[in-house]
């Protein structure tokens, strides 16, 4: 049953736009899932995929957009008219609208807008435009069943088979007071079973979850998420019922954020994917190696300072990749941690208990792994007292790394930045450097060269 | 009105479990939903946590148990009778409840099955118990709503009352043939907006997306978040409907398999967080450790191989560190792309076209990388062959190590073996030993030392 697509079926819909048989088109396509014809787009080249936009019908047309990666959506867009642009947003529900919209430069956005026939549907997609791009107010959609406190169960089905028409997903309707305050919910299933002349103030939930306009999109998912939610109401300062959010957009939004947080640990600088060409993998990838290879010439910077130890102990210098990767594992691993734990707000106790787990850690790892760098020195035959010092000055780069890996996500977050900067080639970098330094520092008074 | 747990509230719950006063702490917890029990139960000891498993009405701790983590859940059960362990696989729907049942000792879970009232609860967990942990069949429930094309509007919602009692969250009413096998979906919207006498062969939707047993956990997933779904049916290898997966068990899905890559790129070889002991931490944290210790080790042992250029080159030493971290980081980054690719489905096209794009794309940031080198070298008053013969090796490096983090994964993957192993401290200890070994080969060839 699930669709999947084939080299043959994509080449027939290439043959049918290369020909312009639109009907040959509609044909092959009537049964499609607007998810699969967006993947249909994405395997297109953006002429083709424009005029299969123009062909189709714009209920389809306008959720495939939706669909699509944005650098392929953006494509297509460049190519419509801003009347082809409002005659999609006229058939998107409103969160969808405004995200795409929002895509757009503002000069194109306000022709856009002009040319939306429904007045009401360009306001409240006007209204949402004002909203910070990371918060509920910008996620959610006006698109909602809502009834009041004082009516019947026979008024509600009746006011429920008018608005419920424009709704795509209905879950809870939601109650209000005579001012439009949320005061509650009321579940389908409740409605269904409850006899016709009940009122809804005897049968409605008056206990419900909701975010405000305001809130943060990582705060709203994790409520959802933790009251196991499909579908949270928005409210505005007053308590008025603004709006809704629904899980599939959550579910994308936890996907996304997820996929950057792994690409930002992998030193990749934008949302990049396997068969992107490779001009845009370069610009994706390029950046961080440079700040790696940086970092490398200060390496070699600093041990160029420590010269004098070639003489007598060169064997240093061979273990210098050895200190490098250590101190980037290590501070991988504790920023890894932290910067989940800030993620799913996870993080508690105070900033000293933090510092004195850290060390605490730091020092069982450190010592562990300097033991089996003192028995690997005994047994290849070094000197004692140089296998001693490579593992103490091992053992303080380890600690420093824990801590950096530590608290430099933290305080990155504390100052709103994203904690997840401090992953991946940053950590690992900065870490090579200092990590190095210390090195030499510690043998350098330890051996005396 | 979300709920904040705040150290005050915590210290009255320990407060009134010490003083073992039952009343006062179902006074205190009696508003709250079960997540909010889970929040505080994580936050006790396994005494009051237990102390307070056993209080509650097992319709409430039943749900809280399945939402604490699983440390915890392990710790409590351990103190529960299978007669009281029982008693809360009762309440819960058979997903959980195999979920739950499944973390127990065989041996446990047969006095625990046995001690099941509902019989017919009980024969459902047995049956679902028996399908492979990672598949749609471990991950479905089998309470449901489902309907007979047969019947008309008014018998279905007769039906629905019957059958609503026991499903949480009813979205699609599932419509089956006489034989069981499903045939189609029926929304409750549509319904309620139907007459009465209508069959229900005239209403529903005889298009339906569904799983199968069978299918992987990666692929619900991944079709339910393509299609916007928020639950879709399971059905048998004979297409009969026996069971349906939610939402909101893919959304924990998702995000539990996100940490986990995230975690495994980290070098973290178990599930931890942030406030973890020190003892769980280091069991995480030390294997990949000692990993990367052998690496650095390895390294230590193949640059003594090269001494004789110690003599005349001993720069090549310093620039060690820079050729470890520059495998490292193009490994890491070539193997993130890469899995992100295979969890999407994204990785297509031949592998030949792979591997002529990978090495295009080292050549390309090698080359740049290089160029700087020299630059660097030029300015630093290195001698210009040894700059160059640095440079071009490092350019060897960096193509070895892009294709190693591209095909390590896919091979992995093509075997059946998870490949995000193949991200993380073992792409970077792996590329840290050869990129030094063919560094110091090819500067060896170079230079002729």
């Amino acid at each position: 049953m699930p669709f999947q697509l084939t080299d043959d079926f994509l080449s027939q819909v290439e043959q049918h736009i290369a020909n312009k048989d639109g009907l040959a088109l509609k044909e092959l396509l009537q049964e499609l899932h607007f998810a699969d014809i967006a993947e249909i787009l994405e395997e297109l080249n953006s002429d083709e995929a424009t005029y299969l936009i123009k062909l189709l019908e714009t209920e389809l047309t306008s959720e495939a957009l939706m669909e699509v990666d944005d650098d392929v959506r953006e494509k297509i867009l460049d190519r419509l008219s801003p009347k082809e642009i409002a005659a999609e947003l006229e058939e998107m529900d409103t969160d969808d609208a405004v995200d795409m919209i929002a895509e757009l430069d503002e000069d194109i956005q306000k022709k856009v807008i002009d040319k939306i026939v429904d007045e009401h549907h360009a306001a409240d997609i006007v209204e949402l435009l004002k909203y910070d791009e990371d918060t509920a107010g910008a996620l959610m959609a006006k698109e909602l069943v809502q009834v009041k406190e004082t009516w019947t169960v026979a008024g509600c089905v009746r006011e429920m088979r008018r608005q419920a028409k424009n709704v795509t997903r209905v879950h809870s309707i939601y109650v209000t007071n005579k001012q439009g305050q949320l005061t509650g919910r009321l579940s389908l299933k409740d409605l269904l079973t409850a006899g016709e002349k009940a009122h809804i103030s005897d049968i409605f939930i008056p206990k419900v979850d909701y975010v405000t306009v305001h809130t943060e999109n990582e705060e709203v998912a994790r409520i959802m998420q933790k009251y196991d939610l499909e579908a949270i109401p928005v409210v505005d300062e007053n308590g008025k019922l603004v709006g809704r959010i629904t899980i599939d957009d959550i579910v994308d939004f936890i996907k996304d954020e997820a996929e950057k947080d792994y690409q930002m640990a992998a030193g990749l600088s934008q949302d990049v994917e396997a068969d992107d060409t490779i001009w845009e993998l370069t610009r994706a990838r390029l950046p961080w190696l440079v700040l790696g290879l940086f970092g490398g010439l200060g390496s070699v910077y600093i041990m160029q300072g420590f010269e004098e130890a070639l003489e007598r102990f060169p064997i240093l210098f061979f273990f210098t990749p050895l200190i490098a990767a250590m101190a980037g594992n290590v501070g991988v691993q504790s920023s890894a941690i932290i910067v989940q734990g800030l993620a799913n707000d996870n993080v508690k106790g105070s900033l000293f208990n933090r510092l004195v787990k850290e060390v605490g850690l730091a020092l069982i790892n450190g010592s562990t792994l300097g033991l089996l760098v003192v028995i690997f020195g005994f047994i290849a035959g070094l000197d004692p007292l140089v296998g001693i010092t490579i593992a103490v000055s091992m053992l303080s780069v380890i600690i420093v790394a824990a801590l950096v890996g530590t608290f430099v996500p933290i305080i990155l977050d504390k100052r709103g930045i994203d904690p997840a900067i401090a992953t991946g080639p940053f950590i690992t970098t900065s870490n090579d450097i200092f990590g190095i330094f210390l090195f030499f520092f510690i043998s350098k008074l330890v051996l005396d060269f």
